[in-house]
């Protein structure tokens, strides 16, 4: 990261929204509040705007850095700012923390109004759909008619499509990177496993473990250490850490030895000090359900016939979890449907992960293409 | 199967070992007792023995079935059996449940009659090398100089590696199939999130929980869903599970929708009501210690240099666990050193479980291979 081109000093915000929210699943939210943040300036138009969406643990801290808190930078500060591929020079950027999340929007942490407590068990099974429509929600407030592009990656991107399903007036281009167009059995285990673990902490009393002032640390420690196996490539893990021993020699016993458990307890425990639970269980739910193809017999050419946005597809060569024939499966149908779509398999050792790190070919490939649409900002 | 040509009814042994057996680790264990089966005759040269090793899960009932329980079939039967690849008309082979067990041999659950309470967190932490040598003493009581070979799958596969390494003159075949030289970090990283479950389990009391009258159910569940994740191909469960809901709709909950869920919680259940919680810690701290290389400055040459057995190896195109690749990492220092060795890359669906399924290609390898053992038994 260049400190030098960072957008400085960023603040959040908060919006109401007093109209009922109808889930999905049936369930209804009669208020919630957004927590979002952003950065550069809406031009008179109001066409230049770019909406952020996150991936399971991110959120509306998406670039820059808090006055009270230099160190708090954003998740994709690397990707965001003046002069960088999300070009804050040209675009007015969105990050907003997602409904159901745990970092300011409302949440199953968050309080209750009927009840006085938090929500907890409470709070609805949230869906990608629900997402974008709270979303659309934040843009109508802030006078946004059409996303020059919705961006994201893993379930980001997932949202980044269901923008484009969903409202597809609303959004003129979507980059979709690292993403897939549904989780595959492999994928819904992984998570049935994170899930379980969190459900069956005896901390977690049924989603409520908030007024039992407790905490399901290890549910939630594990499905994390789970999340960093399948975010990181084999071959990345085998760079990192190998099979170096902590102490330089095997101790037979169950404390820590491999430093690739080290590294991998010592994040479970960081996330699972800062982290909801709940939201977690939320977050692995939204990815299951997400399917577009579901309300149409399996049929991912039916589903993106609705699409009219332009969109940017990208996938990384050593990610497991959504890897680029999964990213094929959202191209296949966009061409099926003669939509203009642009492809990049990019070559990097990180995994899943990689849509996070500063990948020259990635971030000039995500450059030339919002370049262009800044192009037809101007024109 | 074909029931035809069963074993049929077959009963476990019991040996018994009263010299102290010296662990890698440094503990000793005074005395103990291997349970064990053996199919088919040993010639009077007593040179057709063909030793079985197990995996995580196996133990010594590898073949046939017992007289008040038609239904318990050996977990390879598939594979041994008079005219199958493993073929007892011509060998006498040898099942043994592992040192640590929970199927008869002496193991965390088995009672100390230091203290006439099971060892529970007082077992020692095992080696492969301390099983090879625990299975050599095996031999010895049966008279057994030389195995004509000694065969396992998976971490099965790594004890019979080291019989070639620790008892070079003691075995004239090794059949390591599915097996890799050692662990990658990605593997000890899947290992240390199932530990982790279990350990964190507040049913697991340390490991003392028999005098709890608890068992860690949940740790061991959790332990086995990612083991049987690990284990299949993404392929093979997406053909079998794929996103096929049990209900055929979206339930917005957290009870069981998909039928991969129902699979893996079903899975787990039934192995968290059968297995010790201690011997599956075991187990896979005997999987991240074996590396051979290990004592050779990580030169896997220089290990198998002292290896004069003939080798077969077999890997699985699917298997992600324990990948064609790693295979070839045992295949390249035996080439090096001028073993003899043939290799077998076989297509399968099946991921890291392969090993168990009847492949025709699979099956007809391991058989021309053990024919010509056989042959040169009666030459």
């Amino acid at each position: 990261m260049n400190a030098s081109n960072s957008i400085g000093i960023v603040s959040a915000k908060r919006a109401q929204f007093d109209t009922p929210l109808v889930f999905r699943s049936g369930a209804v939210l009669p208020r919630y509040e957004l927590v979002y943040e952003t950065y550069g300036k809406l031009n008179a138009e109001k066409s230049n705007a770019i909406l952020v969406c996150h991936a399971l643990s991110g959120n509306h801290h998406v670039a820059g850095y808090y006055a009270d808190d230099a160190e708090n930078i954003g998740w994709w500060d690397n990707m965001i700012g003046p002069g960088k591929p999300i070009n804050t020079d040209k675009f007015f950027v969105i990050g907003v923390n997602n409904l159901g999340g745990c970092h300011g929007s409302t949440g199953p942490s968050s309080i209750d109004p009927e009840t006085s407590h938090p929500y907890g068990a409470n709070f609805p099974v949230i869906t990608v759909e629900d997402w974008v429509e709270s979303q659309a929600r934040l843009a109508d407030l802030l006078g946004i008619r059409q996303f020059a592009a919705v961006i994201g990656g893993s379930l980001g991107g997932m949202q980044a499509l269901q923008w484009s399903l969903a409202l597809p007036d609303r959004v003129r281009n979507v980059l979709a990177i690292a993403a897939a167009p549904h989780l595959t059995a492999q994928n819904i285990a992984f998570n049935d496993v994170a899930r379980s673990a969190i459900l069956n902490d005896p901390n977690f009393h049924g989603g409520n473990f908030y007024r039992h002032n407790a905490v399901p640390t290890h549910g939630l420690r594990l499905a994390r250490m789970l999340g960093h196996i399948t975010d990181l490539s084999d071959d990345a893990m085998a760079d990192k850490f190998g099979r170096e021993l902590r102490d330089g020699q095997f101790n037979y016993g169950y404390e820590i030895e491999f430093e690739i458990e080290s590294y991998l307890r010592h994040q479970g425990d960081k996330f699972a000090s800062s982290f909801d639970a709940n939201t977690y269980l939320l977050m692995t739910k939204a990815l299951d359900y997400f399917d577009p193809a579901h309300d149409f017999g399996g049929d991912l050419n039916r589903a993106f016939a609705r699409a009219k946005a332009g969109f940017l597809v990208i996938s990384f060569t050593t990610d497991w979890r959504f890897s680029p024939e999964r990213a094929r499966e959202i191209v296949r149908p966009l061409l099926h449907n003669r939509r203009n779509v642009s492809y990049a398999e990019i070559t990097s050792t990180h995994g899943h992960d990689s849509f996070l790190m500063e990948e020259p070919h990635y971030f000039d490939v995500v450059r030339a293409y919002l370049d262009n649409v800044a192009e037809e900002l101007s024109s």
